[in-house]
């Protein structure tokens, strides 16, 4: 069970609240959602972020506006749900879990009022969390037996990069899940959080999610991956997805990809957590996964403050691709795969 | 020639001054050193940094001392030296320069007043800072002619660690000069900086030098080391050495070693430059070189700001140690050296 002051998104007698991640992790402030513009505008402005959260929050949004709205049309619930996925219009999961809501609601309401359809959706979002936290579960279960075949049921010393646990998936979370389940039985030491530059969600949000759940751990600086690897003070690496292609290639957060080779280097298994949503069987190989360009001031400013000179400039790719024979596993919610990934995702969709 | 506007320490008709890199890059302010008091802070409070640069500044400001001073006697000189030792008690080369001056100004003057010597120890460091500029040069020249056996006269895209150049050496510098003298060739076509955490000298200071000489660069976090070279986009990586084992192990600013292990991976040219002052005879390998460990809150925050929770701890070393076995080449200004480097090495100090 995570401790208060976890949840990315509560939705209580007390009402539907969001964490302001925004200004985590030194200040906890829930943000009340009374109605669908404070939704629309908690998914734009950042209160709420990571792909799984976001479509929670859309699918919640909606719930409350039927409840408020049972005498409109089903074409004003349309209306509403345009609206609402134009919060963060690059966000495929926001239009996707809208879109659901919009199909479920067509199937009972065609013509008329609304009526009480509102409850339906809200126990429909808050399943999509329960199911997605037994997801990840089941992926870091399969972990766990990963290690204990090689490590025993010795305590571990763990490494991840960016952020994947709850504050980004709404639940257990993938990467942060599998080290909060292995804490949960036991087996870890201590986690090696990388502080992930530029956006440093290590520091600001794996951090706090650790501090929170009382496991030892303590940031690290990208480069000091080599160090700690060579001084045999990493048992196990764990990172999230973006996209997986077909042969295992892997697009994640910038630096997963150095981490991938410094593992292989110095013997660290190296672990791939994600949800068959992030399997792409369009994408032969990561070859054919494009590489988002973010905002130079992203390295070159802190906040409002140049770090570098003002005529400097960046280069910022915000993902990279970790060549899937340096991937010890991938796992998902439906299996670990090991060695040769290209028939073993293709059999994932059958 | 070094444009106006870099040189870290200026000793000319108007005075003796040092460049304020506590506030580079967005600020360049010269601070005068007009007594022996201003010399001892500006080292102590890091208005000069970098070994060769604060040995440098300790000259000159013994010399401007004994300019002002030909009535004192030697026993106040060596009180005067004393003190300015403790400007960095821990700077190996502030101590070396300071004993050095003392050792020539002993020579000369036993007893009685000091009288007009300071010119001598003046004269004394403005050819330390040549000569030192003369050896970046030949260890350019070296690095120079080993990329031509590779590349031709190709255009180079180019990476770099931390910061090499005139602000840490005072001259051309050592990694960061061999790019600056491949420039001067005509031989770059641009230069990756990594911005270098926790500590920033890449973004801070490297990109300011780049940026004063015009040479194309970008700032680059240090998890994108692996997208860069996947995609081909490094052609050699410079860095310099803090100390270099008799095996060819390298200590060097954390993530060196990560690059270093990259650069094998992707088989791309990894060079470590530094004069032969770096070379540390007494160690057999990089195990016997101890990691300094730094404040944890260069980590957490930023300047004032906490950029982690409050209660979050982070690990800091400062250098990390890279295999001799992943280095292409080894630079002083004897030769560059490749392969097995423990005899090669032993033969330097012969």
């Amino acid at each position: 069970m995570k401790p208060v002051g976890l949840e990315p998104i509560i939705w209580s007698d007390e009402g539907f609240f969001l964490l302001d991640q925004r200004i985590l992790p030194n200040q906890e402030v829930l943000v009340k959602i009374t109605n669908i513009e404070d939704c629309y505008a908690g998914i734009k402005d950042m209160v709420v972020r990571g792909a799984p959260c976001i479509g929670f929050t859309a699918i919640l949004g909606l719930g409350q506006w039927l409840n408020q709205n049972p005498d409109k049309s089903f074409a004003d619930f349309e209306k509403i749900c345009d609206y609402l996925k134009q919060a963060r219009p690059t966000a495929v999961n926001l239009a996707y879990e809208v879109d659901r809501c919009l199909l479920m609601v067509r199937e009972k309401v065609q013509s008329g009022k609304l009526g009480d359809i509102g409850a339906a959706i809200i126990r429909f979002g808050q399943q999509e969390i329960v199911a997605a936290g037994e997801k990840n579960l089941q992926m870091a279960k399969f972990a766990a037996d990963d290690l204990a075949e090689k490590y025993g049921d010795k305590k571990l010393k763990l490494q991840t990069h960016c952020n994947t646990g709850i504050l980004a998936c709404g639940t257990l979370g993938t990467a942060l899940g599998v080290i909060s389940h292995l804490n949960s039985i036991g087996r870890v030491e201590s986690v090696w959080v990388d502080e992930t530059r530029p956006y440093l969600q290590g520091s600001r949000l794996s951090s706090y999610e650790l501090l929170k759940e009382n496991i030892d751990h303590k940031i690290v600086v990208e480069g000091a991956a080599s160090h700690l690897m060579s001084k045999g003070l990493v048992d196990a690496i764990f990172v999230g997805a973006d996209r997986i292609a077909l042969n295992g290639d892997t697009a994640n957060k910038v630096g997963t990809s150095n981490l991938a080779v410094l593992a292989h280097h110095y013997n660290v298994p190296f672990y791939v957590v994600a949800p068959l949503s992030s399997f792409d069987s369009s994408a032969p190989s990561g070859e054919h996964i494009e590489i988002e360009l973010r905002d130079e001031d992203e390295i070159l400013k802190y906040k409002d403050h140049y770090i570098a000179h003002k005529d400097a400039s960046a280069y910022n790719p915000s993902f990279d691709i970790t060549d899937g024979k340096l991937i010890t596993g991938i796992i998902c919610e439906k299996k670990l795969m090991k060695g040769y990934y290209q028939n073993q995702i293709k059999e994932l969709f059958n």
